[in-house]
């Protein structure tokens, strides 16, 4: 059996989005700002998908929802543009973020910091997350923009977007988030909550790869990341990749259908997990389970270090993660536990299992055997769980046992 | 019959390259950078994409090939971190390119004239190409870059970027050249020439659209357009777009082998239909057959306003262009036959035609059949026309009747 449980650094495209796409590779495969049948025969299927990535969020007539090539060059737009439009060339010189932002985030922020902006990176709770109070106390009058995710790729923790859009709404600063985690996996409305622009990504809800958006509200001014031959009304240029924004439409679309049964699907898959590995001793996950998005499963495990049970979880064809796939071939602690206020040692034990619709219940009960296996063999091998005996019963010894 | 002549706005993607991209989105998903099997079963294919990549353009072991989101993202990175670079961060201010580059590129220097920096447009001759020497006197001390294009998407002309490349090296300013039109149409050979930087695009040469690159001679710095999760070496972020770099890998070298036949085939119909659209009086077609990509064609038409010949081709099923793609929802006269010296009533009768290599003799045939038709139907009503008959015989008026 082969388990894919690895959904927040990619999902499968989903069939049903691919033999959405075929048609516009070979077939109706002309530039759609071209004026002859080639290219607008593309139109009604764009129109449609972006109808799609319109409902979905709720947006309003009024907000643009512009076509990128992914999250990072959403969020990078953004961060870069509005360094450009405000402080570059404005009064402003303030960036507010969060200690745990993506690597899309954080690396753009340094960038910025290199050109002389000031970026105040805010400190999370023990649940993992930034909290709207912290944010209003750090905005002044220079701040230009804050950026906080909706959800974190790492812990699954949702932040309390409303609230911190509310205080920015307030003190009249731009809010920007990074929607990527959320999108798809839990209910998102962009009349409900104030967000001036949200970043999202296709392929963490079974659409393709290489396609993303931006979520502009009321269409406000924003530099372009690409300027060129003004399409999307001049703020996104390039050639549009007409079958991606076909496949993200779709995808969207069965992501977002009935979100809640899916959730509750999910939910009840990931918490029957969640429950089992829990019952090893000395094992703790980062959050609550309410505040959580469904599928996500940040477990530490004492005296296993996180890279030596992703190869062993491999071995038995399980694909988990360490934490974000960006940095996932750096032998780092998890940053996001270290943010937390989990030790270095801890932090080295953490390992992220994400589920999607596609995640069936025979596949978690594979897992939970083959993850009580590993962990048994890993701590019967570890020096520093060696020292300290179990604190709760002996289980790890006995599933030792029961595998050979 | 239907005829796609639009092959510089966009070709169709390569059956054969829709086919090796499958197993990428429903099989072998997982994000290249997982330490998982999931992850890692996409790196052979992803090897021997880049391989297919530095060999079509003979990059040497020690350049670097970066995948980005399509020419427009490589043209701005290039722009912008040169700016970032050399003139915010260094000493340098100013930038050399032509008056018709690529609105990617014409525009992103709009952008940077903001920011201040000083850019020299230069003109072309009445072949549509800058000359080298005239690169040579507008470059300063204080030049950090020279983007000149390898072809012209309008006219196919082929412009002496190795002319270029060879001042640039003299005068130790980097020198980028837009290559979009030019890799799968001619050789392009990156140890022949001296190119810092070379942008180019999928969907130009039978790729999919939403995928391009940008070639960094011996991997010189120059500060990412999209920073985060250090994919690409750090180069360019973003999560792998699998599918498409598994396509551009297979097109290019669809696009390149026996690359000599292919122009000699794609030439031979070219000129056949050129030939016969030059039969036409009052017609002229910019720039000589030897220096031009072997697709193209702009043919100018007295007395034809191309929005109308575009109108009537597309009628009859033949997709063609008056220029550029990126802005053919405006009406405007043809920017590069303005800067060739066009005056603006003839510009305004510029029409693109651009074959590929599965463009059939015919779809030749009936081209140059449907476009006799046109014109004559066209000057017939054309009030400009109608003062001043036709210099050479009376084809147009017997094609009119022939029609009826």
């Amino acid at each position: 059996m082969q388990v894919y449980l690895d959904n927040n650094a990619t999902t499968m495209t989903d069939p049903a989005v691919v033999e959405a796409m075929q048609p516009f590779f070979s077939e109706i495969y002309g530039n759609p700002n071209s004026l002859h049948k080639f290219g607008t025969a593309s139109h009604p299927a764009l129109r449609n998908a972006m109808n799609q990535l319109y409902s979905a969020i709720n947006a309003a007539d009024e907000d643009d929802i512009v076509i990128t090539s992914c999250a990072t060059e959403s969020n990078n737009w953004v961060l870069k543009s509005v360094w450009v439009d405000h402080i570059l060339n404005g009064d402003k010189n303030h960036i507010v973020t969060s200690e745990v932002e993506h690597p899309a985030i954080l690396s753009t922020c340094k960038f910025l910091e290199e050109q002389g902006v000031k970026v105040t990176y805010l400190p999370v709770n023990d649940q993992g997350i930034v909290e709207a109070h912290t944010v209003k106390s750090f905005i002044t009058e220079k701040t230009a923009l804050v950026t906080i995710m909706w959800a974190s790729n790492e812990t699954g923790m949702i932040f309390p977007i409303k609230e911190i859009g509310e205080i920015c709404k307030e003190k009249g600063v731009l809010f920007h988030t990074d929607g990527v985690q959320a999108v798809g996996k839990i209910p998102v409305d962009l009349q409900d909550v104030h967000v001036d622009f949200m970043s999202m990504s296709a392929h963490k809800f079974h659409g393709p790869k290489g396609v993303g958006a931006l979520y502009i509200k009321n269409s406000q001014p924003l530099t372009p990341l690409m300027h060129g031959g003004e399409h999307m009304g001049g703020r996104r240029s390039g050639t549009l990749n007409v079958p991606y924004i076909v496949g993200m439409g779709k995808a969207i679309e069965l992501a977002t259908e009935n979100i809640e049964e899916k959730m509750a699907s999910i939910r009840a898959k990931r918490d029957r997990l969640e429950d089992a590995l829990l019952e090893l001793p000395d094992t703790f996950v980062v959050g609550d389970r309410e505040n959580r998005t469904p599928n996500t499963i940040l477990i530490s495990i004492k005296g296993v270090e996180g890279e030596g049970m992703l190869w062993d979880l491999n071995n038995t064809q399980i694909g988990a993660s360490t934490g974000s796939a960006c940095a996932s071939e750096d032998l780092e602690a998890n940053s996001v536990m270290l943010a937390i206020g989990a030790d270095n040692e801890l932090a080295h034990t953490g390992i992220r299992l994400s589920l999607s619709r596609f995640t069936t219940d025979a596949e978690i009960d594979y897992t939970i055997a083959q993850f009580k296996n590993a962990v048994a063999r890993l701590r019967a091998i570890s020096s520093s769980y060696a020292i300290q005996k179990p604190t709760k019963g002996g289980e790890a010894l006995e599933c030792e046992l029961h595998h050979h």
